[in-house]
């Protein structure tokens, strides 16, 4: 799919609901339908997109050149830091427009009212769903981007693990991550890199600092990398030598979760039950109350996306969708393990993108 | 300033606004009031704060632990991922709470409506105001934690200029800052380092690739880096051997653009004037349309904060401010020169915390 039969398909999104124009203002959406990948931190970038016209691409005046070489819109308007970039903005929709489309979930609220102040439109209504439904469902072509992110990541792993030794901190090991995906062509991590040993491995969010690898003790990796627009996102948990049997016992049910949600996921299917196969599994060996987080979430442009793999979600599965299935079980005080892999719906089952071993491995 | 006294400015604030509360739902601002740093994605975090009541902090169940770590507020209330999460917000404020304070800058619509509909507020007002002038100002330790960011960066950026040679890519450069960023011991790059070549540079938001450095081209290092929560944030041009003379004239009139403008900062004195300072220097030089953005940023804990240091802003530098100073020329087709410092305003002018070598330098 292109980035013009995208803007298609909102066009008659707009038909089909009314809507006079649409306004998109997040980058990541910006370059999913017109090929213009930018940063504006805190400048106006938006593609305007009235019903049954040609869209136009408003970008800061210091992006212009970047923006003419990409877009596959044409239209390009710019302004500069001492224009008022609202202004620009309402002059590039006709005053007839009256019920606009925006992004509620990407918008601020102060960024919403100034644009509602620079319109004459009464009613804005929240687009959020066709662009994510539309996300969700990846094309062949955003696949294999996928599959090269995650080829990426695996070797990224493969070599930080082999500079695991007793002694090695976990901020060492994050820089030589961080420094590997850029050098295999990466944009960079899809994250900030979490390389827990010991007992930090039971907070799912510790940060890494300049704790030392030990004996006897668990380490988890979890990390990802953009390429080429697109995220990958994998953890593993190895021994660091030979561990106790409570956390050969953690690890086992983990890798049992783990690998019942993957066995249950095909088209047709409610998300709810892919969490639900891991939790009952983890909860039988009676680590329930430890595995503190849901299964999941979609993978895409973004690191998180939708769906949200949780017990209480009862959309259906479909073909073309790419997720995460990332059970943990955490013990304070104990440790924690996690395996996630990302995986690809096919038409009748499923396609595990990450390839790299599971079984519990000795490393250091 | 401790957290706590940065808490007892916004409980004056609620006072002397009529705000029945606030509630605080960015993770900078969680951090800066609490002292608990994370990065909870779409999952809800907020710091509730009852006008003459205890703060409330509301994390995800996932980060409890490192919440109750780190945080000053000791109310710590949790939410799982099959919770509502906006249902155990609403009982965490009185049902009497008619007029709260909410971050507009940093807060979603769709996030904004859920609030919303959980509180029977009618009235709901932006904070960002308190929340940037507080930041705004920086306590010495603040200024230390800023000058810290600064040393490791300019150590960073020596150390990559040691690299440069014909042959090697912006994005080998790219890799080779970023590793010894963690290395030294950031947290990461404050934003995406740019290393660019040749024309390249006349692209002030362009991306690095595989593009080798040639004999007779400028290089252009823009970099950052996040140290114990502070960014940093400098760009070097650098001559590659020989360069024309016309690129000789744009390094020229750029560094004279810094240094009048640097020269003009002192508390009392309006923004605008010191964009003006150095785009007057550049304009007379016969570059004028070429300097097409601001003059520079707030920073701090944000890479891009409060002020904006443009011509037509007329807010007052006061001291204990830190912001950069920007300026830079692009010729399409030439070549571009970006010079820029981080300065801290103090109580009788300005240190300049960016110490690395401004006059033109030939490397490789």
């Amino acid at each position: 799919m292109t980035t013009i039969s995208r803007i298609d398909k909102l066009q008659s999104y707009m038909e089909n609901h009314q809507l006079d124009a649409m306004l998109i203002t997040s980058p990541k959406h910006v370059y999913y339908l017109t090929g213009f990948a930018s940063d504006p931190h805190e400048r106006l970038l938006a593609l305007v997109l009235p019903r049954g016209e040609e869209a136009q691409l408003l970008v800061p005046a210091l992006d212009y050149e970047a923006a003419k070489a990409a877009s596959s819109v044409t239209g390009i308007q710019t302004h500069g830091d001492t224009d008022n970039a609202y202004e620009i903005l309402g002059r590039l929709l006709p005053t007839s427009a009256n019920r606009i489309g925006v992004e509620k979930d990407d918008l601020s609220v102060s960024r919403f009212e100034a644009i509602a102040a620079a319109f004459n439109a009464e009613n804005f209504a929240d687009i959020g769903r066709p662009l994510r439904e539309m996300r969700a469902i990846k094309t062949p072509e955003e696949a294999e981007r996928m599959r090269q992110a995650v080829r990426i990541v695996e070797d990224v792993l493969r070599a930080g693990v082999a500079q695991v030794k007793p002694g090695v901190t976990e901020i060492e090991l994050v820089a030589e991550l961080e420094y590997r995906m850029k050098k295999l062509g990466a944009q960079g991590p899809s994250f900030d890199t979490l390389v827990l040993t010991g007992p930090k491995t039971a907070m799912p969010h510790g940060h890494p600092d300049h704790r030392k690898v030990a004996e006897g003790e668990l380490i988890l990796f979890d990390l990802g990398v953009f390429a080429d627009g697109y995220a990958s996102d994998i953890t593993r948990t190895f021994a660091v030598g030979d561990i106790s049997e409570d956390l050969k016992r953690i690890y086992q049910s983990v890798l049992d979760g783990n690998l019942k949600a993957i066995e249950a996921i095909r088209p047709g299917i409610a998300f709810g039950s892919l969490d639900r196969a891991a939790r009952d599994t983890i909860a039988a060996a009676g680590y329930g109350p430890y595995f503190n987080h849901r299964l999941g979430h979609g993978l895409g442009m973004d690191i998180h996306e939708y769906p949200s793999i949780h017990g209480n979600n009862e959309d259906i599965v479909l073909a073309g969708m790419t997720f995460t299935v990332e059970p943990g079980i955490y013990v304070p005080g104990i440790g924690g393990v996690r395996i996630e892999d990302d995986v690809l719906v096919t038409a009748d089952g499923v396609e595990v993108l990450t390839t790299y071993p599971k079984e519990l491995t000795i490393i250091g």
